[in-house]
């Protein structure tokens, strides 16, 4: 992992506030590994456009994929993106409206995509598949020729951007703490919830370990 | 509400495929309801951005706020706008790589944001406390004027705009159901944990039917 830290340029400073802004790869790194949702933000015709998708990552660089017709695809690669992935973790109920809040941790990258291709590609999409199910991809019926051709595969250098974080009780007026108004946090949480297997799966299958031992970070 | 359909103008059909998308107002309106979270896309000197931020509906608008200094406000107000609302339902295991998906709900919207003003600016942040949290807001210290004239609130028509939902078990090649392999769905979801208090709440204070009884749709 490189040591330094994201760049604070232009772009990311005007959307963090300093109070909450962390810059170094580790915070970041931990809010991009603990989802696979991010959005990804482009231009069409000068038009903004923000599309949700799936990302992963490996080691400095970030990953999306998606169908090689896809417009958003077609429209970020070798162009300037910006990609946020966001946790809201917390309703902040404040003795004031005003001081309403959420707790959540976010991360904003901004970057120029680049088309994985030649062998890297196939092996982009197994990182993707193993990250989230280890053990899985050996398992498959491998990929076809014409799949692997029908999908595209983005990376990003993740160099330009910055973390956000808000991670703490409501933070009122001083003189409003004298006022008999509950206030605390409501945390959310993505839960894993019970499996559904495929209606199609043969006999006597064993749950795979990936499967039965998932978890999200 | 407005029985028409959402407009599938050629920047809402570009982003998605025609069978997994929805246009009814009904459907989109529960997926912005479901949730607070939301990715807002905007240009700064012909750069795309997107922000997360929080939003709430009344009627055939969403709206959404923020610090009255900040650049995503000033940004998006009267200018051309894209806003997602995702929710990450499931990961989708398939018998090979290419048919591993996820379920999911997702809204896409576009639109030019205006600024609410005059009284209509605290009743908009009244909605969004009252949205959430049912006979709060008479609880509290009252809004300042100065937090109001702080605070900047954008209102958007829907009005164009698709929503998209996959909410299905792994499709497969027809071949490939007679392979050992274990397939379905990790449905997520996301959970309300535990309470946390604020510390300095003051002693005896009942807890409001609003948190006690919060749940997400």
């Amino acid at each position: 992992m490189p040591t330094e830290n994201l760049k604070k340029t232009e772009k990311s400073r005007v959307v963090r506030a300093p109070a909450r802004g962390f810059y170094d790869r580790e915070t970041a790194y931990g809010i991009i590994d603990s989802t696979s949702l991010c959005h990804v933000s482009y231009l069409i015709d000068g038009q903004p456009y923000v599309t949700p998708t799936c990302h992963w990552r490996e080691g400095d660089h970030i990953y999306w994929h998606g169908s090689s017709a896809s417009r958003m695809i077609r429209q970020s690669e070798g162009q300037p993106v910006c990609l946020a992935v966001t946790h809201l973790d917390g309703f902040v109920l404040a003795r004031s409206a005003f001081h309403h809040s959420v707790n959540y941790r976010s991360v904003m990258l901004f970057g120029t995509p680049a088309k994985v291709e030649g062998e890297e590609k196939e092996l982009s999409l197994k990182a993707f598949i193993e990250g989230l199910f280890p053990g899985r991809w050996d398992t498959l019926r491998p990929m076809k020729e014409k799949e692997i051709k029908a999908t595209t595969v983005l990376a990003m250098p993740i160099d330009e951007g910055s973390a956000k974080i808000r991670a703490a009780p409501p933070v009122d007026d001083e003189e409003d703490y004298a006022l008999p108004i509950w206030c605390g946090v409501i945390p959310l949480q993505t839960a894993v919830r019970p499996l559904e297997p495929d209606t199609r799966n043969l006999d006597n299958l064993e749950l795979p370990a990936h499967v039965s031992g998932f978890k999200l970070d």
